[in-house]
């Protein structure tokens, strides 16, 4: 049965999941919706499907599916409100940057037994999964620190900067996701340092562009993250696992596997510089495992307490700055 | 304006052509040809296009273009057909294997004005193609040596073997093709050595499955090519360049971008096996090439005469073999 | 004018020292003292010097300077004597695992005038030193965060564990001095945590086997540092130095530079297991520099100051991980 | 028993032989010879050893062997000298490059059961020692291909080529060595081609700086050789062998192991440029060999036979682009 779906949010997300449903055995593209025409258009123009409200993808018979890639501010509302229309819902990152609110949301879902995944990309990424995969299978033995470095080549926009919660909601919480992923246990402990040195005017907006960050779980497993709103060298997505019997790593992704040798030396292309690029399977496979949990009648591959989790690792990162100390996680969980 | 196509031959390869054709803005699949039903069905069900016999695709009103995937031995006469019936033809390499076949079908182009590529797919391969740029905007200086390295995972069937023409025929015209394309000078001599070493089956069958070759042009300029049909760590192909201000290589393509570490050391997955994994971007991109060049009237990126100079190279190959001599390749192209 | 040495202890370090001593132009090996007679004999029968007493090495004319390579608990005792005694002092590091003791020995020190170098042989690691000049000339931007990994490929005896002072005075000492060396900056506050992953005697013995720390500067740089007391691929050594402009790095020392190609992959060999062959030229280069700042009448290259200023780091991230807090280095040294 | 040296030559090669000798235990330099005054007392000034005449060295009771490193045109003679003598002779390559001449010089050493060891230094390099190694072992199943690459940074002055026999006996020599070592099985043919790419005056000379060659076995195993005189990115010196079951390579040597990254990608330094520093551990482990067989009473690990079927091959080398022909190396040899 082909899972029809509605997209709310024709922006740059919006137009990589179109592409990913409309290439998709068994998903088809009905309907989108975003205030901005053009925007919306461009998706219809390519795909031939619907133009409508949001009211209308609510009601509408011929959608099973939506998938909110609307302002982050409205999520909790349109999770809430397509959980009560019954249907299956794929969200962006995060529910929303209050925990509260996430939870309230949640609740929404739960008493409404739908179906919400969480749109946490890189947990679909190829090479991840092969890394997770052989963790699994014992390649490395125990898991015991793993270092996750994500840069991205330059700062957002101010005006991006000065909603999206700060970098530990917007940047890090990826990072949260995949270390949470890979740990094999939850995280008990989060130490942060955070500085302002890409530019002042970030730390002027409230915000930091360079952290690090220590997790630490119950039996001791460690997990560090390095951000940085910089680097020169294009998006820099490094992940090292280091286990009792050896270590595995992911690699980043050249724009070309090509070598230059001259008198400087041996040169490789830098990395891919475009996020959306750099997980364009991950983006693909993510939206395929969706249709296959919702088609499977299987749990969401990530759920809502996984959001959830994942904020308040931010959370409590943003404390330990700000107090100086390790926060316990379950001081924010309650 | 869209290019109609119909496809001739629905194996392997056709199917590759067919999902490059239906993924390309300006192209459309109208029909596919196969004596093999279930073949073409394959493609009629996931394209959605007809299947029609060779006659009805030759008279067809609604076609523009044809792709030729059927086997070698059909190729010549169905170019022949299809250039008198006005189509712009793209075929499999080789146009035949007789030198002399090919002249007799390349006149008929000529004279018919046809439009006709040939699909060496190593042109356009993402990778090759940033390398090939890199030479011609002068990054290496001047080519003086170029190295080519093509290795099978694993020789093919020995009736494939049987009728392929000879490892020089079927899997060095890829290698001549590309140095040609990188030489920037036409080839002068051919010095070749062969050898069976991985299965004496097929030098039982008269054919080799090692070889060394030395190209050289007029000016000097060398190229090496080595082949051999088994290595155990996937598909390898690269290439390196060297100038005289540098050297550039295309390196190969692992199954996935991580690296293990242990008490054996530090490894990183094996190569891609499949030539049709290994070339899936550049499959893509030779058709939209062949689209591109049509729409705009254009010459064709890779032409009969290309086709038919690989295939001189080949023959100085054998010759050079057999005769424990470099052969110059003026005197098989007279 | 030829600098003459006494080497204080005829351990693996000692053997190391004299080895460097003897290959010096500018440098004689003209004595030997260790308790264990076979271990200083040794030394006299490679390098034809006396084997003699302590106490007739400080009261030699034909000494100037001494190399102390005892165990750790006679380093500030033995450094105050030669102090006095006139002589140019060596020390292994640290100089003392009480920071008070340090002190007082850092005041005879100055009080004497004496010339006394630390033990930080990573500060003269060929390649490290090429990152260092690159950093120097300004090629990666400003130094924005560093990642230290510093991991053996296994623990040492418990024995050793139990009068080492613990991981952050024994191991992570070294990447103290090197953060320093490399942050361009003091160190500001520190953060840590520790597990016992790799062996729960470690554990019982009070130690920690895995620890990743944070230090942050006052201006903001910051270094993380990842120690593990167990690393299956030999002996785990990078750095990697994030500027505004651009990275660079460090790698590890394969046990050769070969690479092994199969169906497991690419497979290059594991690093080299032993700290002392993977820094044999860091710690010649560190008793060259040793020598010239003597015959210059320069200042030691890594002073008595450097030694109490990484202690005192260590003594922060015991703290940091004792108390679950950030901890002010100002706080630690006064 | 300590093997007694007199070395003959104090060129550049001389010292490193005289260092080699000075650092190894169970050998002594004592003597050296050169018609430069200056170039003998440098190393009688480092090691303190003897300037002598050749004559006195070949009369003296106090030398056991000798090191002949004089020019090319005068190792014959010295060689049937010394073994006339009764000296162990180690000899750099080529004894001549006369083949006739080479032939009646081992007539001598084979009538005078001399020992004689002729340099070629690659056979002791360390990684390709690990390398010959694992092929020795089984790692790689049957060897079937070898590719040699051999680039010089830039080429000698004009006086070296004019006098050094061309690029096939004096560059190319140590790679028909390695292929000799690698391969398992002596060379039936080569085929070669020549260019002038890098410098014409090396053709005004009637040389060439531009060559690539392919040996065949008679079982059918191949290597090729690739030589420039001209490597803007160090030396460059790589083996590659392809066996049944995987293939090993031995990589280059970079003068740090170091990486940058920034906007233009991830860069290694280049190679080493100097081939003293490249094979710096080589020369040092060909002379310990050397030393080691002479006091074992073995045969020399590299005979004069060796030297006669290396330069036997270059004989080849050159017909096979004289006449455009392969060659057969038995017609060489008779």
């Amino acid at each position: 049965m082909t899972l029809r779906f509605g997209i709310l949010g024709a922006g740059r997300i919006g137009q990589v999941h179109a592409a990913a449903v409309a290439g998709l055995a068994g998903a088809a593209m009905v309907a989108v919706s975003d205030p901005l025409e053009t925007a919306a258009k461009a998706i219809q123009d390519k795909y031939g499907c619907d133009i409508r409200s949001v009211d209308a993808i609510e009601a509408a018979k011929d959608i099973d599916a939506v998938i909110i890639c609307t302002p982050t501010d409205t999520h909790a509302d349109l999770i809430e409100r397509f959980a009560r229309a019954g249907k299956a819902i794929f969200c962006e990152k995060p529910v929303d940057l209050s925990l509260a609110r996430v939870r309230d949301c949640l609740k929404v879902v739960d008493e409404t037994k739908s179906f919400l995944m969480i749109g946490f990309q890189r947990r679909f990424e190829p090479d991840f999964n092969v890394l997770k995969q052989a963790i699994d299978a014992g390649r490395i033995g125990k898991v015991e620190m793993i270092a996750l470095t994500s840069r991205d080549p330059g700062p957002p926009p101010y005006d991006y900067i000065k909603r999206c919660g700060g970098i530990f909601r917007d940047m890090t919480i990826h990072d949260f996701d995949v270390a949470r992923w890979l740990l094999g246990e939850e995280v008990d402990t989060v130490q942060a340092a955070a500085s302002v040195l890409v530019d002042p005017k970030i730390g002027e907006l409230g915000d930091f562009d360079s952290v690090n960050l220590i997790l630490r779980t119950a039996s001791g497993r460690q997990c560090t993250i390095n951000n940085s709103r910089r680097a020169t060298y294009g998006y820099d997505q490094r992940i090292e696992v280091h286990g009792s019997e050896g270590s595995v790593s992911a690699l980043n992704h050249a724009e070309a596997r090509i070598e230059f040798a001259g008198p400087e030396g041996y040169t490789r292309p830098p990395n891919q510089h475009f996020f959306i690029t750099r997980y364009a399977d991950a983006y693909a496979a993510e939206i395929a495992a969706f249709v296959k949990a919702v088609q499977d009648g299987a749990p969401p591959p990530v759920s809502g307490l996984d959001g959830l989790r994942a904020l308040a690792l931010a959370e409590a990162a943003v404390l330990s700055v700000a107090e100086n100390r390790t926060v316990l996680v379950s001081d924010i969980l309650g």
